[in-house]
């Protein structure tokens, strides 16, 4: 057949968007395992504890999605916004927490929070617009603000601080296209605990600011430390927030994908703004979650029993122990701080103690490599020469794991420093 | 709490693409109903049957999905691209029509055939590009395109040559910015199904252009006449074909939201121009459907027995045959061609011989409101003053829908002509 000239070509311009995330970064480190080596493979690279016999989904969800499917009465397309049952479940489970009542109205389900993130971005987004993302954080905002030409600037999680907002950088950073900020509590990567009285000066800052906040709570009361989780929707008063959230990780099933975004509003400051009629505009033309499973959200909700949480969390508090005491053997790495919540540590690695490795992303790759363990270069999450440790996953799994790290740092380490 | 002004406000520019979707159409019509009408809601608008008895899914289909789900394999992230068991199975479903072999990696998981369709359009858009649709067609390719800011070009579907494509109007349309023509094929709204000799002529046609061809086959085997349906794929060393599909339609489990995007080509010429990297970029910061969901594809399709898909057919052509039958004794409205596949007839309206309504929309609010029966104003399709008619429903209900618009017609029709 003669060659022939095609008019049409791949759009170039969201694989620049699409590099940043992790999932891309953890399939580069894949790329670079040994086959030969013969030990299981130690996955500490993403926030997925599922595949670990420990951490089992409630036998109660996966009751709730099997009564909502054969019942036949979930089969047909949803309505954008979500069904109502599961609106209103998740506005109720809410509002436990909140010093005013959600409506089911304020709240919308999407596809994991991955959507919920994407959604959100969308809807502010406007031509020269800005928005301040945490630096650590997670690299989906990077990504899908990347995609939407919308503006970054990184305001700083403070290591010496407990990873709190630097809010004389949020204030230095914004101006008049600032349209939003992003905090993510429980904290991804650091495990950290936004305390009350934090969350409220992020919302007077916020407030001073003209801009509104999205809480990414998707670890919400995944918190094991001594500060309790307290949901951003409390200062709805002062601010109006965007909270985003998922079955995905309380309920160890990420791969269920239903997410939200709630409108935690009191004043109806984002329906004067447009933003809610931005929110059901773009739901018009996204994708939603399976309808048989938001049809199991009241379910899941209501019959999860307290003592699989109470179970989950004890491993997540043990884990993490066993995760920093473990690093404070090993040389070279440090831990800044310990995780209170979620499923993660930030380790920072000392380079100038090790020999022939040249930054955070070498180290993994070498990890990897050498070791047959994953773990979350720093670059991924905004955080250079640091690396990012899950310690959701089987105890064994883990001591394994921080076994071989250990290993490979005393096998790097500087010979005569 | 004194007034304040905020910097954030809602994007605007999706409303106007989000205005065009079915639903939005729909949700219009619903908004005119009389409540005070005793008569149960008719919903003859869109196309999804799986809420009456006799379209309920198969059972191995609903046991494919139990067993996924209690296995507790898939309840972890997916790869992005789908899981390997499904991409294979879907890709082997596809072999037994096609003249050469789809590998698992020409498959794509998407959250049903809508995203595949806005993954499709994403792939493809470049500044200045355009891309064919049909029209009358589904208002879905024209609100992603307008999201996109892609320029649609429409070619016409002939209804004198059995809804033929146009293929002199596609050469005048077509540029060297064209990317894509679109083919729906089993028909959406027209209810045609294209032979295969007109096919190879849309194959040449594009080649000829250099464009790929979009070949949205989610109505595939719901074929009922006396042209079979064939596979775009067929036609897949002609011209590179992105063929669509979803489990949605033939499964009758919209609500399920698993579909793909299948590069059908065997010259590998998707691979060459990018597109593939394209469509794996786009997947990279995309939503895709539950992993459980995923991991059932395999048994969905290998336990689903021959006999459920006899007895969808067999309904659909005697709910068509009752519906043109009827419509032929129904004055002021007519259909050009009998329906031989998928869901839907397209009926033309004669307002010359009623009164008092004005057109397309006005005849469907109308209906709705004095006769609880909603149809599909064929301005949302692209055919002003026809309307789009769903014969997939219970006999019984389509019966009364058909008794209550010809009572409406009846009502409307002009004396004294």
């Amino acid at each position: 057949m003669e060659s022939k000239r095609w008019c049409f070509q791949g759009n170039q311009d969201l694989q620049k968007a699409s590099a940043i995330t992790i999932g891309g970064v953890l399939a580069m480190l894949r790329g670079n395992l040994n086959k030969d080596d013969p030990r299981p493979l130690i996955p500490l690279g993403h926030g997925d504890p599922s595949c670990f016999p420990s951490f089992r989904t409630a036998a109660a969800a996966v009751d709730a999605i099997v009564t909502a499917l054969q019942s036949h009465e979930y089969n047909s397309y949803a309505p954008i916004v979500g069904v109502l049952p599961a609106r209103r479940a998740i506005a109720d489970h809410l509002n436990r927490e909140l010093p005013y009542k959600l409506s089911p109205d304020d709240v919308y389900l999407t596809v994991g929070c991955r959507q919920a993130i994407e959604i959100s971005l969308a809807a502010l987004n406007r031509p020269g617009a800005n928005i301040l993302l945490p630096r650590p954080g997670f690299p989906t905002y990077e990504a899908y603000a990347a995609s939407k030409n919308l503006e970054v600037r990184h305001f700083d999680l403070l290591p010496d601080k407990d990873w709190e907002v630097d809010l004389d950088g949020i204030e230095a950073l914004a101006d008049e296209n600032t349209v939003a900020m992003v905090i993510i509590n429980p904290g991804n990567p650091c495990g950290n605990v936004f305390s009350y009285h934090h969350l409220k000066k992020v919302a007077d800052t916020a407030r001073k600011l003209g801009i509104l906040v999205i809480a990414d709570e998707v670890y919400d009361h995944l918190t094991f430390g001594s500060t309790p989780f307290v949901p951003m929707g409390v200062f709805g008063s002062i601010v109006p927030v965007l909270t985003l959230g998922a079955i995905s990780k309380r309920w160890l099933v990420p791969g269920w994908r239903l997410g939200w975004i709630v409108t935690t509003d009191p004043n109806g400051i984002l329906n004067q703004t447009g933003v809610v009629k931005s929110i059901t505009s773009i739901l018009n033309i996204s994708q939603y979650p399976a309808t048989f499973i938001q049809g199991a959200v009241p379910r899941i909700i209501e019959n999860t029993k307290e003592d699989f949480f109470t179970k989950i969390i004890g491993m997540l508090r043990e884990a993490a122990d066993i995760c920093c005491n473990t690093i404070d053997e090993i040389p070279c790495i440090s831990c800044p701080k310990k995780p209170e919540g979620g499923m993660f540590v930030v380790v920072k690695l000392n380079l100038t103690m090790m020999e022939g490795i040249n930054d955070d992303v070498d180290f993994c790759m070498k990890l990897a490599n050498e070791e047959n363990v994953l773990v979350l270069p720093g670059a991924a999450v905004g955080m250079k020469n640091y690396v990012r440790i899950t310690f959701a996953c089987e105890l064994s799994s883990l001591e394994d794991g921080l076994t071989r790290i250990k290993a490979f740092c005393k096998r790097h380490i500087k010979i005569n420093q």
